[in-house]
This record gives C-alpha cells, sequence and structure tokens, in this order.
C-alpha cells in the first residue's frame, strides 16, 4: 500500500497530479529526502527536515511549508501505512512555470509518498553486496540532494548489469560514494570515509555511524580514500543509507573480502548503531 | 495559447497528466528537444529527431514511438497553434515506477508543448545581449540533452541577477557553452567554437552556422577558446540556440563590445544562416 500527497492533499488511487510543465518533470528543478519509521518513530527525521532546508537554501528554493508543517504531513502519511517499518519519500519542487531557465514566481510544490520499507534480512545482510567502480562523472556539487539523478541511475544500472549491487564512484583517483549510498573502509583498525564537502551528499546515516565508530572507541578518519586503496588494501568495507543502514561488501569488482562476523568491527558499529 | 500531449493523447486545458513516481519528476531521468517552426516548415527538424534518438541511446532509454510517429505528433500540435511562428518541447521520460535506480520495466512516455515562438526583434538582436562567465558545474557527459537541468537553471539566473542574459560557462579555463546556448567567438579573420565532444551539446543551430560561416569563406576552428582569450582578446562574440538563433554578446563581464554593423561578419553570416 502507498499513500501519496501533492502540493495540498493526499491522493486518491491512481490520481495523476503532476502538469506537463513542473520543473521538476522538465528540469530536475528540486530536492528530496528519504526517511525511514519504525512505527511512529523516525530514523533522523529532524536531521532529514534540516537537510531539506539546507538543500533548498543551496539551489535557493523557498519551502512551500515550515518544517513543522510538512513533518506533520509526513507523520499523517506514516499513519495511513499501518506497517512496522515505512519508508517516505519527499520532494520539492520549482513548482509550475512556462518553461524557461530562470526562476519562476510560482510557489514551489510538495510531492510525498509512503510505503512499506524494503527490509534486507540478517542472512542477505552478513552475506554482504558485491560493488563495481566506476568514474564519478556527477557535477560539482553533489552535497545538494537534487532531483538531477541521472547519473546516479546509470551507475546503478552499470552495477546491477554487472551482477553487483552498488556502484562506487571515483572521481580524478579518490572514492567520493556510492550511487545512492555512502561508503566506509577498515583498514588497520582505522576506519575511512570521505569527508563531507560539495562532492558527496552527507548521509544521516553516515553521520550517525560516525557517532556509533567513535562511541566505539574506534579511529575514523573523514579522508578520501583512493581507487588503489580501495581496491587493493582495505579489510573490511561497507556502504550506508536511509534504507539498507550498514550494508558490508562482499568483493569489490573481482577482490572478494572476507564474509563478516559478528566478531569484526562492522559488526559491532552496526549493533551500536541500531541502539544509538 | 499551448497545446499539451502526453502519452497518447492531446489534453484538454488545465489536464495534470503525471504520475507523482514519473521517473522525470523524480530522477530528471529522461530527454528532451526544442524545435521551432515558421507555418509548417521546421528549422531542422530531421537533425532534432535524430539528436532524440541519440540521447535516448546514450541513456539507452527505448523511445516510445518511431521517429516518424514523434514527427507526425510535434507537426499536428504545430498545426493547432496557427501562429507565423511555433516553439515545439517534447521530451521522454523513462516512465512510471516505483522508486528505485536501476532502470525498470515500464515504457517511456513522450510529453509535448506546442506554443508560439519567442521572437527577438532586430532592434533587441542589434544592440546585443549581456553575458558573464561562471565554472562549468556540469557532469561530464553534457553531450546528452537530458533532463538534468539543475546547473544549467542556477547558471541562467544568476546570468540574469546579474543583469546580463546569459552565463558563458568555464571547465578548467576554457569556455564550453553558456547555460542554453552554443558560445561563438571571432578573433583576427577566424571564429572559434568549442568542438562537440562531451563537454558541449551540439546545438543543432550551432550546426547550421558552422555550414553558414563556410559557405562564406570565414575560417572557423572548432577549438576551445580560454577564458583570458575569450574575456579580453575576441573582437566579436554571439550566442547560439534554437529560439535565438544567432545573438551577438554586446558585453563580457566587465568588458563592452563593438556593437555589431550589418558589414560585420557575425551580421553576414546570420543572413546566411537563414537563407541555408
Amino acid at each position: 500500500m502507498t499513500v501519496y500527497y501533492y502540493k495540498d492533499r493526499f491522493l486518491k488511487g491512481g490520481e495523476t497530479p503532476v502538469p506537463v510543465e513542473d520543473r521538476a518533470f522538465n528540469y530536475g528543478d528540486g530536492i528530496y529526502e528519504v526517511v525511514r519509521f519504525h512505527r511512529d518513530r523516525s530514523f533522523g527525521l529532524q536531521e532529514h527536515l534540516e537537510r531539506l532546508r539546507d538543500s533548498a537554501e543551496a539551489i535557493r528554493m523557498a519551502l512551500p511549508f515550515p518544517l513543522e508543517e510538512i513533518e506533520s504531513i509526513v507523520r499523517s502519511a506514516v499513519s495511513q501505512v499501518e506497517d512496522e517499518v515505512v519508508d517516505v519519500y519527499f520532494q520539492i519542487s520549482r513548482g509550475e512555470a512556462l518553461r524557461v531557465h530562470p526562476f519562476p514566481q510560482t510557489d514551489p510544490v510538495l510531492s510525498l509518498y509512503a510505503r512499506p520499507g524494503r527490509i534486507y534480512t540478517e542472512d542477505f545482510r552478513e552475506a554482504g553486496v558485491a560493488v563495481i567502480t566506476l568514474p564519478d562523472e556527477r557535477w560539482s556539487n553533489c552535497y545538494i540532494k537534487s532531483l538531477n539523478l541521472l547519473p546516479n541511475v546509470l551507475a546503478k544500472q552499470a552495477a546491477v548489469e554487472a551482477g553487483a549491487y552498488e556502484a562506487v564512484l571515483i572521481r580524478d583517483g579518490w572514492v567520493t560514494e556510492a550511487s545512492a549510498s555512502n561508503v566506509f573502509g577498515y583498514h588497520d583498525g582505522v576506519f575511512f570515509t570521505h569527508p563531507a564537502n560539495r562532492h558527496i551528499l552527507n548521509g544521516i546515516t553516515r553521520r550517525f555511524l560516525l557517532r556509533a565508530i567513535q562511541k566505539l572507541g574506534f579511529t575514523v578518519q573523514e579522508e578520501p580514500m583512493s581507487e588503489e586503496f580501495f581496491q587493493n588494501e582495505v579489510e573490511s568495507a561497507f556502504i550506508t543509507s536511509t534504507t539498507m543502514e550498514l550494508m558490508p561488501i562482499s568483493k569489490i569488482n573481482q577482490r572478494e573480502l572476507h564474509p563478516l562476523g559478528p566478531e569484526s568491527p562492522v559488526w559491532q558499529i552496526l549493533q551500536a548503531f541500531r541502539t544509538l
């Protein structure tokens, strides 16, 4: 069951509310967030709402409602799904306007849906996922969670066709992040992940995991990993996102990584993350 | 008057046909073209259709109809507007699907509108337009005419706010193109424009102008201009697009360029272009 909201109302089944000259539809001129709920308890809703506000500021777009009102629409949608785990997607478009590039005078528009969350079984997680590496072909402002996701789509599809689960992106010889997740590596007692600059989206799960890693007393360096280090040196690696939480990597291109054991640092971090 | 078409039909006034989970709306996962008609005579419709096909191939998306059928829908839309000059916008989205990054199994969807063309008066053209230069922050596959246009929107808006008409984009010290047009410079008897590689969209008007320049016996080099050369050295410069045709540049940041006279090479080229 999926609940849809558009502009100022929840939709009836099959309704198509979006006009042909919507700025998100023609330009990808908008931003979005995905939040997971366990019953009525969200994972980092405040952080997601604040990042939405930051993304809006970065593309100089007003929000259609105050954050508190967006929060209440999100919670209302979640309550209508009635599943144990619910994922909510919400995006803001700059709105409907005659198609010319400069900002229009029209009001931005909230679209939202909520549906049962994609759950990964613990067996799936213990087995881990294969990744491939690909050139990072995206623009230079990846810190904005924008609707311009075509390069991410193409990278993810290439991964799937290569029999992998994710594409880890390489910019100028350095690992930035993956097509829809952040990337961590572990080597010789130290965790590495790309610093939160303009070349990555600073994931909410990434931020919570950094806290979990520090809480457990491990060393973490927010430094980019070179492609060579990531490909050949890391002992463990994982990707993180709202829907995956922490997902171990079992293979980087042709190199297999050791399977994840319950004694491993990565496993300990997942447990710590879940009790934050 | 604007005529709208979506998927398989022309729309009634005010209809909103697009679902919330359309791939163009959520990912900018699609491509587009803009074609100008003078009565029933198009400017380069075949070239635009072929570029649409090439863009679709580049993002590995099927077209919803053969090109001839898209052409007939375009012509039908134009005939309904009944103006002297009509601009047609058409885009293909990868279609509606539950939002996950990999390609869905669903069919791609054509959206289209046709409306009276934006006409620039000859006075406006003779006065020319001011441009500013900005960093080219786009992705590395700008040869694809995709719906991921947020960086173009932001650059155009910055130009407008600076009192200019266009933003000329600089990548690694070289002029690529502008936010919604190609860029030409003229210096010492030679025309320069960026080669049609992955860093620019190879405009149909650009291609026709190259022919006009050669037909008139001028030398043209498809070589990038350095930022310094463009800012300080060019004697004339202009931008090109379907709706502007050739638009002289009157100012590059703070430097004013000589006004365009009817004896100037740029003016001759515009006349030759119009009789191609």
